[in-house]
C-alpha cells in the first residue's frame, strides 16, 4: 500500500500547518481518499474551531461517502468542545481509516478507533507513527507525564562561548539564526526566560510576524498570530511594570517564591513556586505549567538557569546555534553544571539534525534516554 | 563540452588516490581521451616516481597518437627527478592538453603549457580550477607563500570543553571520530605536537595502517605506508629518548631554542628556533618547516598551542570534531586567546562542510581571510 503512505505524508503536511495555534491542542491533519483521489483535506487550526476532519469532510461533502481517512492522530470520541470527530466519520459514510497512532490523550486512548470499528468502519493504527510523533512531542509529553516538553536554546561560538568577559554579547549569532529563533518562539506553548536577562537587555521575548518566512507567512496570516506565554523566573521580584516586555501584547507569568506588591496589568500573573537548593524548584514549576496545559516550552535563559533545567531533566531538547567563531578561554561559558567532575558525568545527547542558519550552524539534539 | 568535466573530474579522482604518498610533489592525476574512450590514466604515486602523464602515456601506448590529455595540474617542463611531461606528451602525438590549472611552482608556473603551444599542440586551463586546488592546498600554499598549509584538530564537547578540570580526557570523543584522524593524519606532511601532550598521554603520533579505512587501503597498500614526520615542540627539552613515540618507524624533528645532549637516535633531528613572547617562534618554524619541503601540517595540541598558532594567523583549517556532551563550565576550555576582549576581535571562520563520525560531528572551516 505504498499510497496509504503518500497519503499519511500529506495529512501529516496539513497537520505540521497548525503547529502556530493548536496550543493546548495537538495538531492533527485529515485527508479523505475515493477511488485514489483526494476529496477532502483540512487540519486543526485553533483550539475550539474544527477539528481536522471536520475540515475535510466539509470540503469532500457527498464525495465522503465510501471514502478513506487518513487521519494523524486517533479520531476523538467525547464531546469536548466540539462533537465527537468518530461520530462525524461514521455519519459522513467513511469506511476505512487509518491512524498514524492512538491519541494518548486519557479521555481518548483508544475510545476513538473503537467507536469506530463498532459501527463497521475498517481501522488501522501504526502509520508512519515516528512521524506522527514528531509532530506532537509537546502535547504527547504532556499527555504520558504531565510535564512539557522542554526545548533549550543555546547560542555559541565554536568553543562555546556565549559572550565576551566584559558581558558583551550582542550578537555573537548571525541574523538568520535569529530569524530561526522566531520559528522556535512561534511554535511553542511558551517561552520561559529569567528576570537577569530581562534586566540585562530589556527584550520583547515575543513573536515578531514580519521575521517568519515567507512559506509560513502564506499560511499563518498576521491576524492569526499568537504570542506564547512569557515565562520569566523572578526569584527576587525584581522585574517592574516599566519593562518593555510588559507593554507588548500576551500574557506573562511571573515564577516567584511569593508575591510582589508592583500593580500588574491584568495580562501579568504572578505564579508561586517553592524554593530548592537556593533557586526557584523547577520541578514544582513544570508540573504547574503541565496543569496549566502548556506542551512546549522554549528556553532563553543564561548559564545558571540552563544547567539547572539539564541537570534537573527537564530537558527535551538542545537546539544550539554555533557560529564559525573562537573567542578564547576568557570569555563566558554555555552552561553551569557544578558536581559535574567526571567524564563519565557528562551530559549525554543525540543529534537529530543540523542544519546551516547563515554563516552558523545550527545543531538540534535529544536528551538521551 | 560536458564531457571534458566528467574526463576531468576522473582526472581529479586519480589525483587524491596519491594523497598519501606524493608529498613534498603535489597530487596530480592524467586521463588520455581518444574518439570519447578513456585510452589511458595514472596518478604521481611518490617523489622521484613517475608523473601522472608518464603511467597514463604509458598505458595508452599507441593510442595517445591524437588524443586529448587531461590533467589536474599543468604539466611540468622542467628536468627535475623525472624528464618534463610537458615533452613526454608532444612526443606522444597528443593533439590537444586541458589543465586544470598553471602550476605555481615557480620553476613551471606557465612554462610547460607554452612549451605544448610552440609544439602545437591545442592548450587549455581553468577547468575545475577550484577542485583542482582542493586536491593540492598545501603544495599550492607552499609554493605561493613558503608557509605550510596548517590543519588543527581540535576535539571538545558542545560546550567547547576539552577535558575535566582534573585533566581526564580520555576520551571525549567517539572511536569513529579517532579513526577519522588517521586519515587526516595519513595525508599530511607532517604531525605537529608539544611535549606536554607527549608527556601527558605517551602517544604514538603516527599512522596505523589498519585503522584505514577499507576503501583507502584498497589503493594504499600496508607496504606503501608513510610515517608524517612528527614535530614536537619541546622548549624546555623536556622529551627524552625512551618516550613510545622514539621507539616507532618515522622521522622526528624536536623543535627546542637551544640543542639538548641527549644521545638521540639518526630519525631524530633537532630544529632549532629562536624564543618569542614567551615560547617558541612560530612563525620563524613555519618558514623553517616550508624549506624543509613541508607542504601540509596536522596539529595535534593544548589550548595554549592551538591559541598561538591562531593568533599568529599560521591556521588555514579547524578541523572540530564535536561530541554529543556536556561538561559545564568548570572543565578546560578549546583555546586561549590573551588579549581577545571584544566581540569584534573574535577570530573568524567560514564553514567548509559538516559530517557525522560516529556520534559525533565533524566540521571543517577555513580562516576568513
Amino acid at each position: 500500500m505504498q499510497n496509504d503512505a503518500q497519503f499519511m505524508a500529506r495529512a501529516l503536511e496539513l497537520a505540521r500547518m497548525g503547529r502556530f495555534t493548536t496550543t493546548p491542542n495537538p495538531n492533527v491533519g485529515c485527508v479523505l481518499v475515493r477511488d485514489g483521489i483526494i476529496v477532502g483535506e483540512g487540519y486543526h487550526h485553533k483550539a475550539g474551531e474544527p477539528h481536522a476532519e471536520v475540515h475535510a469532510l466539509r470540503m469532500a461533502g457527498e464525495q465522503a461517502k465510501g471514502a478513506t481517512a487518513y487521519v494523524t492522530l486517533e479520531p476523538c470520541s467525547h464531546h469536548g468542545r466540539t462533537p465527537p470527530c468518530a461520530d462525524a466519520l461514521v455519519n459522513a459514510g467513511v469506511v476505512r481509516v487509518i491512524a498514524a497512532m492512538q491519541d494518548p490523550n486519557p479521555e481518548v486512548a483508544g475510545r476513538g478507533l473503537y467507536r469506530l470499528q463498532q459501527a463497521g468502519i475498517a481501522v488501522e493504527h501504526g502509520l508512519m507513527m515516528v512521524e506522527a510523533e514528531a509532530v506532537n512531542r509537546g502535547f504527547f509529553k504532556r499527555m504520558r507525564t504531565g510535564f512539557p516538553y522542554l526545548q533549550l536554546k543555546l547560542a555559541a561560538s565554536l568553543d562555546g562561548k556565549t559572550a565576551m568577559a566584559s558581558g558583551e554579547s550582542q550578537w555573537i549569532t548571525s541574523v538568520d539564526s535569529r530569524r530561526d529563533v522566531q520559528q522556535f518562539r512561534a511554535q511553542s506553548s511558551a517561552i520561559l526566560s529569567t528576570s537577569a536577562t530581562v534586566l540585562a537587555d530589556n527584550p520583547s521575548l515575543n513573536v515578531r510576524w514580519s521575521e517568519l518566512n515567507d512559506e509560513i507567512q502564506q499560511y499563518y496570516p498576521q491576524d492569526a498570530l499568537r504570542q506564547p506565554v512569557r515565562i520569566i523566573l523572578d526569584r527576587h521580584n525584581r522585574l517592574t511594570p516599566d519593562l518593555k516586555l510588559f507593554s507588548l501584547p500576551g500574557d506573562i507569568w511571573l515564577v516567584r517564591s511569593q508575591k510582589g506588591h508592583e500593580n500588574w496589568p491584568a495580562h501579568v500573573e504572578q505564579l508561586i513556586v517553592p524554593e530548592h537548593n537556593g533557586g526557584l524548584d523547577l520541578v514544582v514549576l513544570m508540573m504547574q505549567l503541565g496543569r496549566r496545559q502548556i506542551n512546549t516550552i522554549w528556553t532563553e535563559a543564561g548559564p545558571t538557569i540552563a544547567g539547572a533545567l539539564l541537570q534537573a531533566g527537564l530537558v527535551d531538547e538542545l537546539v544550539l546555534y554555533l557560529a564559525p567563531k573562537l573567542l578564547g578561554d576568557g570569555a563566558m561559558g554555555l552552561c553551569k553544571l557544578p558536581g559535574l567532575e567526571r567524564l563519565s558525568q557528562a551530559l549525554q545527547f543525540k543529534l537529530h539534525d543540523v542544519q546551516q542558519t547563515g554563516d552558523d550552524l545550527r545543531l538540534r539534539l535529544f536528551t538521551r534516554s
